[in-house]
C-alpha cells in the first residue's frame, strides 16, 4: 500500500539535516502566492529530491492583512520590498512583482548584496538582462528565469543545458497563452478576433488592458530571451520584430484551414549568413506540423539542432502553480550549485560570458518569407488577372489558391506566394491598393514551414 | 556578417586554460561515432558553452582498422574494452557497446575504478540499475544515461530537474521510433504489420531482428527507467507489463481513425492509492491529443505533475547524431559537477537515495482499462445481440459503435467499453469466444485518454 503520510514521515525521519535555502518572496500574487502554496504541499517531496530544505524567511507585499491570510505568522512580512532585498538572512530573492522600474533596481540591489536571483520577469530581462546579468557574474550570483518562457516548461534548462551539444540553427514557438486561446476561440467558433478577445477577457485568459498579450509584446520577450541562449548573443530589444493578431480576421482562419494550415501567433529566432531574424508575428502553420496541435491557452517551443535534429516542449504558459513549478526548479538548481564555483554553474545565457558575441539582428525589411495574401474586388471578371499581373509585376510569382464571394458579392481572392523579399510583397500591398476593382485592404500573413 | 570560422577563433582566443575531461569511449558504433563526429565538429562551440575542453582519450573497438579510419591516430585504439575501464587517465567511460553482461561488469569496473560513466544502454539500467546505481554512489560518480530514453529529448533533465517541484501522477509516451514508424505507415498506407515491417526494415527504422522493439520490451526498458525517475523507486523490470503491435490488423488502425482515435504503442507509468502500474502496450488515443500528432520514427513523453499540470517533450527517438546530442549533454553535465559534493549533484533516480523508497507494482491482471473491442460473426441478426448480452453478463456495458461487413460476408463488430476490471475482460474474452457465430478471434486494445 501506497500511503503519502507515510511516505512522507518515512522521508522525513530519513532526511539528514542540511542548511536550508533561505528564501525572500518579493510580491505575493499568482506567481508567489502560488511558490509558497507549492512548496508547503509538496514540501517533503522536495526535500526527499533535492536534499536540502527551502525556507521562505521574509515576503514584501502591498497588502500585509491579505498576505497574513496567506502565509500566516510564521514568516517575516513588510510591505517595503527593500528589507528583502537587503535581508542579511536571505540567499536568494525570488522577483515576482513584475514591471522593470523598481523590479531593476531592487534585483540589481539584491545582487548587489550578494543574493542570488530567480525572476518571472522576462520584460524585466528583454529590457535589463545585459545589465543584470553582468552585475551577477560580477559579484558571483546565480540569475535564474525558467518561469519567464513557458512557464512550466522547463524550456530554458533545455536550451542551455539538454541541447549543449548542438548549434542550434533556430527556435519557434507559441510563446503566449492568451493570443494562442483567442485564436483557438476564433478557429473553432469562426468568430472575430473582438468577440474572441472578450471570451478570453472573461474566462480570465487575458488581462482587462491585453495590449502586451495580443501586440505581441509579451511574445516578443520571451523569443529574445530564447534567441540570446540559443545564440549566445544579447539581444537588444528595439531590434525584436513584433506584429500581433488584433488584425486577423475570422475568414482567414478559415481560407487558411481549407488550404491545411492554422494560424498561431509564432515567435521566431533564426541564425542565417547575414545574422539573426527575431521576430513575432502571425503565421500560417501546416496542419499536421506539431505546433499547430497546440491548442488553447497551451504553449509550445521548437528547437532546431544540428545533431539533435528538431525537438519541442509543451505545456502551460501561464497559471499560478505552473509557474511556481519553474520557481521551484530553479531554487533547487540554485540550492545546488550556490556553493559551486561559477565554472560549476550553467552561464546565464548558455555561453560563458567570454564567448558571449555581438551578432547582427537583421531588420525586418531585409528578410524573405512566403506569404498568404487575401485580396478583396468586385465581382469583375478582369479582377483576378489585375491582380496576379500586379503581383508578377513585383516579382511574386504566385497562383490563386482560393474564391470565395462575400454576402456583399464582392470576391476574397487568395494568395500563398512562394519565398519573397520582403521589400517585394511591400511593393505588391502598394500596387495592389492602386486597382481599381479593390475592395478592403489586402490581408498579408506569413507562411512557416519549420521545417 | 556572422561567419563562422571568425566566430570559432574569437571563442578559441578567449578561451581560458582548463582541464579537458578525459574521455574513454566503449564501442565506435551508431552512437560512439556520432559522439566522436559531434564532438570535432561543434568542440569549440561546445567548448564556448561548457568552459571545459572534452578530450577523447582513448576508445575500445573490434574492427580497429575501420575505428581508424574514423579517429584517426590522435587516440589511442583498443580492442580490450578493459584497457577503457581500468585506464589510468580516464575521468568518464562512455558506454556505447550495449548488452547487459559485459557491458555490466565494464561498467561496475569503471565505477570501481573511480569513472564517471555516460551510458545509451537502457536495457542495462533496466535490469542491472538498483546494482549500478548502489556501486556510483558508494565510490562517489556519476552515472549519467540521458541518450537511455527518447535519446534527442532531454526527458530525464526535465523529470530530474525541471520538474522537481512537482509530485509527477503520470508519464506516459511513445517511446519507441520502430514502432510508431510501423504503426504511422499502417495507418496512413492501410497496410498490414508485416509489410510495415518490412517497409521500415527496408528503410533502416527496424532491425533485422525487431523483436526487442515490435514486442514492447524496448519501451519497457524505457518507461521503467522513466518511472524509477518519476515516482523515487526502484522498478523491478520482471514486473513491467510489455505487449507489442504484431497483433495488431490495418483493420483496427482503420475502425479507430473513423471513431476519432489513433492506435500507438505506449509506455505508462501511473501511480494510483494500490501502488504503481508500469505498462507497455498499444491504445487508443484520442485523434486530437498530442501525442497522437507524433509520427514515423519519432517519440514524444508526456508528463503529469500536480504543479505543472501535462507537459510534453517531442524530438528523434534514433539516430546516430541525435544520441550524441545526448550522451554530449550528459558529458557536460559530467565536466561541472565532477568537482562538487554528491549533494551538489542531481540524484541518479531525481530522488535523494535514502529518500527512495520501495513501491508495490500492481499486477496487470488487478487493473482497470476502458477497451476497443472488434468481435467477428457471422451475419445472422442475432450476433450483435447475443455479443451485447455477453458483455453485459460479464459487466461490461457498451454499445456497438461500428459494423463493417467483410469480404467474406462476416461482420465486425466494434465497441468501446467504459473503464472495466482486467479480469472482466479477461471474462468477457473467454465467453466470446464461446459463441457459435463468432468468427475469428476477438480484438482487444486499451484506450489511454490521458487527461
Amino acid at each position: 500500500m501506497l500511503q503519502v503520510p507515510q511516505e512522507e514521515s518515512s522521508r522525513v525521519r530519513r532526511q539528514p539535516a542540511a542548511a536550508p535555502l533561505r528564501i525572500g518572496l518579493l510580491g505575493l500574487g499568482t506567481v508567489g502566492a502560488g511558490t509558497w502554496q507549492v512548496l508547503e504541499r509538496n514540501r517533503q517531496h522536495i526535500l526527499a529530491r533535492s536534499g536540502r530544505p527551502m525556507q521562505i524567511v521574509a515576503v514584501a507585499v502591498r497588502d500585509l492583512a491579505r498576505a497574513a491570510r496567506i502565509v500566516g505568522s510564521a514568516v517575516q512580512l513588510t510591505d517595503d520590498p527593500w528589507e528583502v532585498a537587503n535581508h542579511p538572512a536571505i540567499d536568494v530573492v525570488v522577483e515576482a512583482m513584475g514591471g522593470t522600474t523598481l523590479a531593476r533596481v531592487l534585483v540589481l540591489q539584491a545582487i548587489n548584496q550578494g543574493k542570488h536571483v530567480v525572476t518571472t520577469n522576462k520584460a524585466l530581462l528583454a529590457e535589463h538582462g545585459a545589465e543584470i546579468f553582468a552585475a551577477a557574474e560580477a559579484r558571483g550570483v546565480i540569475v535564474a528565469y525558467e518561469a519567464a518562457v513557458a512557464v512550466s516548461i522547463p524550456i530554458i534548462k533545455a536550451l542551455r543545458e539538454g541541447l549543449v551539444a548542438n548549434r542550434i540553427e533556430w527556435v519557434a514557438g507559441i510563446i503566449n497563452g492568451t493570443s494562442n486561446f483567442i485564436l483557438s476561440e476564433m478557429q473553432d467558433k469562426g468568430i472575430g478576433f473582438a468577440a474572441a478577445l472578450q471570451d478570453a477577457q472573461a474566462r480570465g485568459f487575458a488581462e482587462a488592458d491585453p495590449r502586451l498579450d495580443v501586440d505581441g509584446i509579451d511574445a516578443a520577450h520571451k523569443i529574445s530571451l530564447l534567441a540570446a541562449n540559443a545564440f549566445g548573443t544579447a539581444i537588444p530589444f528595439g531590434q525584436v520584430h513584433a506584429e500581433g493578431i488584433a488584425g486577423l480576421e475570422a475568414v482567414d482562419l478559415q481560407y487558411a484551414e481549407q488550404m491545411g494550415y492554422r494560424i498561431k501567433l509564432l515567435g521566431v529566432a533564426t541564425r542565417g549568413g547575414s545574422g539573426l531574424e527575431v521576430r513575432v508575428h502571425p503565421a500560417l502553420v501546416p496542419v499536421d506540423h506539431m505546433l499547430a496541435a497546440v491548442q488553447g491557452s497551451m504553449n509550445a517551443v521548437m528547437v532546431k539542432g544540428d545533431a539533435s535534429g528538431t525537438t519541442l516542449y509543451y505545456g502551460a504558459g501561464a497559471g499560478s502553480e505552473p509557474t511556481a513549478s519553474a520557481v521551484i526548479a530553479d531554487l533547487v538548481d540554485v540550492a545546488r550549485t550556490a556553493d559551486c564555483a561559477s565554472t560549476q554553474r550553467v552561464p546565464c545565457l548558455a555561453f560563458q560570458s567570454h564567448a558571449m558575441r555581438a551578432l547582427p539582428v537583421v531588420p525586418i525589411a531585409v528578410t524573405t518569407s512566403a506569404w498568404y495574401l487575401r485580396m478583396g474586388s468586385d465581382a469583375s471578371p478582369q479582377a483576378e488577372r489585375a491582380i496576379l499581373r500586379t503581383l508578377l509585376r513585383c516579382g511574386l510569382q504566385a497562383r490563386i489558391h482560393g474564391r470565395y464571394t462575400q454576402p456583399d458579392r464582392s470576391v476574397h481572392h487568395v494568395v500563398l506566394t512562394q519565398t519573397v523579399p520582403h521589400a517585394a510583397l511591400q511593393q505588391a500591398l502598394a500596387q495592389l491598393a492602386l486597382l481599381p476593382m479593390r475592395t478592403g485592404k489586402t490581408q498579408a500573413i506569413r507562411l512557416e514551414r519549420l521545417e
